[in-house]
This record gives C-alpha cells, structure tokens and sequence, in this order.
C-alpha cells in the first residue's frame, strides 16, 4: 500500500480531529527522526498508523488482544493502552507492514518499553510533544528534545505517572520499567 | 529475647532522633493493629525491628543481600530500600524472630508488595505517618487512616512515587505492583 492509500484508509478510522492529531506525530516524527539520526520516512509510517485502532470498540480490540496472543495483562490495565499493541497487529495483517522496528514503534507508543529502539523512542515522544498537545509539562518537553530524546521522553513519562497518580489509577509496570531503563541509560552515558 | 533487650540492642543501633521516629512508628502500629484488626504486640515487634539495619554500612548491607540470596534486584535502586530485607534478615537471625508475618512486615516496610497481609500494611503505614513525619501530604494519610488502611497506604506510595519522579530516580516496580495492587483491592472491595 503506498503512502497515499495508508493515509486515506487511516483517516477513515478517526474523527478529524484524531487525524489532525495524527498529522501532528508525523510532521514531529519526521523533525525528530532528522534531528537524532533515524530514518524520516520509516517514523513517518509509524506516526500515519499509530492511532490506527484507537477509534475501535473495546470489544473489538478486546478480541484482537485475547484471540491474537497480545499481553493479557494489558485487559486489567486503562483501555487507553489497547489501541497501541492493536494497532500494531492491524498494521501488520491489514495494512501488510513488515518493518519490524515500525511494528514496534507503534505497539509500544504509549507504554514504552525496556530497551526502547530510536524508533520507538520518536514516535513515543512525537506524540506526547506533537504541535497540538497541550498539557501541564509540554512545553519541558518540548525543551528537552532540541537536545536529548531519552531526557524528553522521561518528562513525557513522568507526566503520564503523575497523571495517574492524580487520578488513584493503576500504573502500567513497563512504563515504569521503561522509565526506569531511560534513567540508567542516561546513567551509563553520562558516566 | 524479651522486648526491653529487644529494644536496647535495636536502639544501640541508630542514632537518637533515628530511635525517636522508632518510638514514633510502635505507637502508631499499636493504634492501627487495634484499629484494623491486628495483634498489636506483633505489630509492636515488627515495628521496633524494621528499621534496625537502617545505619549500616552500604557495604556491609550489600554483602547480606549478595551472600544470603536476598533479591539482587535491589541493588540497582536506591540504597533507601536495601535496609528492609535486610533488616528481615537480622530480625531472623540475629534476634532469633520465628513469626513470619512480623519477618515480612519489616521486609517490606518500605517497598510494599503484592498481596500485603494486614501486618505488612500496619507497619507500612505507620512508618509514613507516625507522629514525627513531616513531609507534603502527611496530614491526608493521617486522614484517610481513620478509616482506610489500603486509601491510606495508596497515599503513602503516591508521595514515594511523586517525589522519586521529582528527583528523577528510579521507581522500585515492586512498590508500583503495591499500589495497583491496593487500587484492585479497594475496587473489588466496592463493587
């Protein structure tokens, strides 16, 4: 399927303005991808489908998670985690991506995960960044990804573990392990 | 060992205000055993033990958590967690305490863990709010402690949590599997 096709067929999945959002991660995807040395095109592709499922009944997604094998653990955590694993699994059986490390990026963009790829950690801090977000802490991070990817995305971390705290929700362990992973990453570099 | 020499050898072992904030978290799990349903000469036990490898030596707490078989895991966080197990350790060993949920008490004092016995939860709890504690948000724990051990101790990790975000440290997984945990039990618990 080429660029244009995935574009129109992902459109359709969303309200507007989920795709203006989606337009937003692509256009960051790109200047961040450019900006730390991974491949513009490859995170543009992540970026088009990584809400690809996020419009789909719980049901639905339900389905996918218990029938195709997905972590069930992920059934006892905020359905906001989902749509990314699924997305992943509809990017690879509808829209026939291969690219593994593009399979990834979008099953892990809101989780994160241990031993995050370049690619995952673009399209992960994309979307928490992308010109349209507004939250308490975006503008840090915005800050922090002219520099570092890894300091940016734990901002964007510890928004989402404040967030959940505020709200007495559970916190999904592998943000925490991949936060934690960022940390000692940064740790080692710095060393 | 009678509780008087119990409490000379702990007290041998901290510095005075340290053996102060001891005396602060015995009397508060008396009040909270006999308030939740526990026994509280046991709490009492638990409480005067959890913290009395608290002023070891790094060193010499990290060869008990290497030598004995104590989760190696620890050692990448932060050292404040490393007193607890090892402090178990001692409470078996050296003062020859049998009683497995006063053992498990002191050992998870400061992490939490999933599946707290009320034990563990007593001590937890008070150990975050005995008289003495002093830190943003105490005065809410107190608060929700009136009633609620499991709110109270969510609390509790909430603040672990938010400062350990702040200063840009690690998160202990086992404490964010803790309060998951308390939210699920507190959920099934109103349904």
């Amino acid at each position: 399927m080429n660029r244009e096709a995935m574009i129109e067929a992902v459109r359709a999945e969303m309200p507007e303005r989920r795709w203006i959002h989606t337009m937003g991660v692509m256009e960051t995807s790109i200047i961040l991808a450019k900006r730390f040395g991974e491949d513009p095109d490859r995170a543009e592709q992540a970026a088009i489908l990584h809400d690809v499922a996020k419009y789909w009944k719980t049901s639905r997604m339900e389905t996918i998670i218990r029938e195709e094998g997905l972590p069930a653990e992920l059934l006892e955590f905020d359905k906001e985690l989902w749509h990314a694993p699924v997305g992943a699994f509809v990017a690879e059986h509808q829209f026939a991506v291969k690219d593994i490390e593009v399979l990834d990026a979008i099953r892990f963009h809101t989780s994160g995960r241990v031993g995050m790829t370049q690619m995952d950690k673009v399209v992960c801090l994309a979307d928490y960044m992308e010109p349209g977000r507004d939250f308490p802490g975006v503008h840090k991070i915005r800050e922090l990804a002219e520099h570092s990817l890894e300091k940016a995305l734990i901002a964007g971390f510890d928004s989402t573990i404040s967030y959940l705290l505020e709200q007495g929700k559970r916190i999904f362990p592998l943000t925490v392990a991949a936060r934690n992973d960022l940390l000692a990453v940064i740790r080692e570099a710095e060393q």
